[in-house]
């Protein structure tokens, strides 16, 4: 036993040459059919098997997108949207072959407007090369997945990370989009004013769609000055329930912590081996605060109080870059520490989310069931959200621990979504999670999703196989 | 000429007698027919000739509701859900006729959350019932549109108010939602957890919809703890430009403002006249400040600055709640200081909202716009947001009048569209500004929401004849 993919009937033959043939007319060396470069469109950090598509369109513009869509929708053959292939649970996946649409290409910055606060672009600039660009006129955009994703895929993933806590996720910083529908017109679903009441919101029906009622061509975002000064901290617990008693008692103080990121033992350990450090292996917060030097300084005073009074082991803060960097080292190697752990593993990024008063409990029972389970899984969590990460590392081709670790994954979820919560905080559905949908909405939820895709694309051209169970 | 509502197409009498009587035998003295009780459903605070519906149903709980949607679908009759009548463009009206919804005593607190800063409760809670029960606990919902309004209606309006510049509108502080739809199955949007990825965003689907694709029958919302410290401040500026550019450098400087709302010249001197004030006939930005003691003094202390590199004649803050209360008089008896400059006029409160940029630019010309077209109307403005009401008054009875109000609307709407701002901040479309929308963004936009319409609500029952124009 391996994971597997579904594979969904792919289209005809006639349909597919068809496609491709009016495709080669309208664009040229733009359209690629090259097997390395299919293949490296189905070649993602997911976990699930990739599944190229037929071909890939390097789109330069908007009109692109339309004439994909157009040709595409004539010979009802699939098109999938491509960032920068970062997604985590299948979603750039062809399970019915068709056409990629890689976005890498279109971007550009169209405008930026400082006064405002906001920003157009395309949707293949990412999120370094947008900082990079605002960065001279004291601007930052705040969402921050790790990778260095495309806004277009972050949009569409519904994407958050480190800095939600205080700047909430994509879905609360984008402001419109436009997005060519599965007819090929294009659809403007706001305006740059910062609120509206006119009419359903089209906006948020695209965002985390993952391509499959639209393909996001510009996308209006917030944008935040950057603060003046950035403090970091750090503070040892002797359990996990400290360190979630404390990141509740700061958010209902109203500290506007920018991150806060749990560490279990096992990841301080991990990290400890990799980086050289000599962390004490206890659950560990990480801490960044955002503002003028006198906020900060009250910030993390305020923190320090409550954190002493939860058992902390001391507060440890810093506003110099280098200290910060320090302090920050073990979160961003976080990543390369797990996989050091057991080279040539497969890792799997779960990523729960829970009503925060619910985190301790459900760390505390997973890092128990993957005990039992004879299971290796750091966890590190965006604690302020009450979304963790479990980093299982796995041999594919043992089947016995993938069937371990498929019954453990079944039973992060059911717990998660029994305490009230979601199977995902920030990865989305894809593929690799359809069949935990019903069970944390309800049938009645599902109906509601399958009548949308139904009604916006008849077809089932836009990214089919994702999202919605067949 | 006078203002006028589209009226559509009446059920058949047979239809609606067939569902009366379904009616009365499910819900006995709860279903009302009195025309007296008819015309409070339609006499609201609009400024649009009301539209009684043909009875009303005084649900009780969910099941009812499912029950009213499931007898007027068989019958294909109108359900129009109606909260506490406090909306502005006709939301509840039955221009079909119909069956009037009533949730106020749907009005139960179910759960309050404090760990996690959120609670459920029933769609006719109101904000003020909400805040008062949550008070002991340290907690509060921020969203304030003025009104005493339901949150069901709040929701369904997607309001937001003087708050939001600090917390957002009603659309980022929603958890989940339970939906009675169209065949009268509870659809339920999400979970308790703070974000998710988890498929369409059926949640924010629902918000402002204005009850024409489901009636909300439960509403997950966050809170926030009660800050330690509140301030006001009070600062005149020459010109509307000033009190702007002092907005705009206070936001991107990121300091986090509660309230900051402008009171043009006008209506600082229909302030003065109905509440005893001297206040300098200049614009005035009123501001608060929520935080720790500390952070509300630097908060105000960096405002000052601000404001008096932007020509401020004097800012002037208090921590005091009797100097706050001194402070915000002027804006809370904003509405009776303009309804006592006529006394008897008809008051048209109009929502444009704008990028922040053009914010000063679209409150002049629409002043100068004012006065060339012979009207009167106070701007007090959520200037943080770009967003700004003119209390228009005017006689209806005079046609002469009615048609240059008729054309200043327009054109204040066309302003704000060519600005890229929107027609509603936070009232909604509702009837009144359906012939609006396909400006603001564009025909495949408004398809897009029919095609949403027809696939949520194929027989048109829900709430018919408003947002898409007929």
């Amino acid at each position: 036993m391996a994971f597997s993919n579904t594979t969904l009937t792919r289209p005809a033959p006639a349909a597919l040459s068809g496609a491709l043939e009016a495709l080669a007319a309208r664009f040229g060396n733009h359209l690629i059919t090259s097997q390395a470069v299919r293949d490296q469109h189905a070649h993602t950090t997911s976990w699930l098997p990739p599944q190229p598509p037929d071909a890939v369109v390097m789109a330069q513009t908007t009109a692109d997108i339309q004439d994909v869509v157009r040709i595409c929708a004539a010979h009802r053959v699939p098109v999938i949207p491509f960032g920068t292939g970062t997604s985590l649970e299948g979603q750039v996946n062809a399970p019915a072959g068709g056409i990629s649409v890689d976005m890498r290409e279109m971007n550009r910055i169209i405008a930026v407007h400082a006064d405002d606060l906001d920003c157009v672009i395309e949707p293949g600039v990412t999120r370094k090369a947008l900082n990079e660009h605002l960065r001279d006129q004291g601007l930052f955009f705040p969402i921050d997945p790790g990778a260095d994703a495309s806004l277009g895929g972050m949009a569409s993933t519904r994407a958050s990370g480190t800095n939600a806590v205080r700047y909430g996720t994509i879905r609360e910083n984008i402001l419109a989009l436009k997005v060519v529908g599965a007819n090929g017109e294009i659809i403007t679903t706001g305006t740059r004013a910062k609120k509206s009441s006119a009419g359903y919101d089209l906006t948020h029906l695209f965002i985390g769609a993952e391509g499959t009622l639209g393909i996001i061509a510009e996308i209006t975002l917030k944008l935040r000055g950057i603060p003046q000064s950035i403090a970091a901290g750090a503070c040892s617990f002797a359990t996990v329930k400290g360190a979630c008693d404390a990141t509740i008692l700061a958010i209902q103080t109203g500290i506007p912590v920018a991150r806060i990121e749990l560490l279990n033992a096992a990841q301080v350990k991990a990290c400890n081996a990799y980086s050289k450090l000599t962390l004490p292996e206890t659950p560990l917060l990480l801490l960044e605060f955002h503002g003028t030097e006198a906020d900060v300084a009250e910030q993390s005073r305020l923190f320090g109080e409550i954190a002493s009074e939860c058992g902390a082991g001391g507060f440890e803060w810093a506003t110099r870059p280098e200290d910060r960097t320090r302090l920050w080292q073990a979160r961003h190697d976080a990543y390369w520490a797990v996989k050091n752990l057991r080279p040539g593993a497969q890792g799997i990024a779960t990523d729960v989310c829970v009503p925060i008063s619910r985190l301790a409990d459900c760390v505390v029972e997973t890092e128990d069931d993957m005990n039992r389970s004879g299971l290796e899984g750091p966890i590190v969590g965006h604690v302020g959200d009450g979304n963790f990460h479990c980093s299982l590392l796995l041999d594919v081709d043992d089947p016995a621990e993938v069937a371990r670790a498929d019954a453990f994954l079944h039973r992060l979820v059911e717990r998660a979504q029994a305490m009230g919560g979601t199977c995902t905080g920030e990865h989305g559905i894809g593929q690799g999670k359809q069949k935990y949908l019903e069970g944390e909405l309800g049938p009645e939820a599902v109906q509601a999703m399958r009548t949308l895709k139904a009604a916006f694309d008849p077809h089932n051209i836009l990214n089919p196989g994702k999202i919605l169970p067949a």
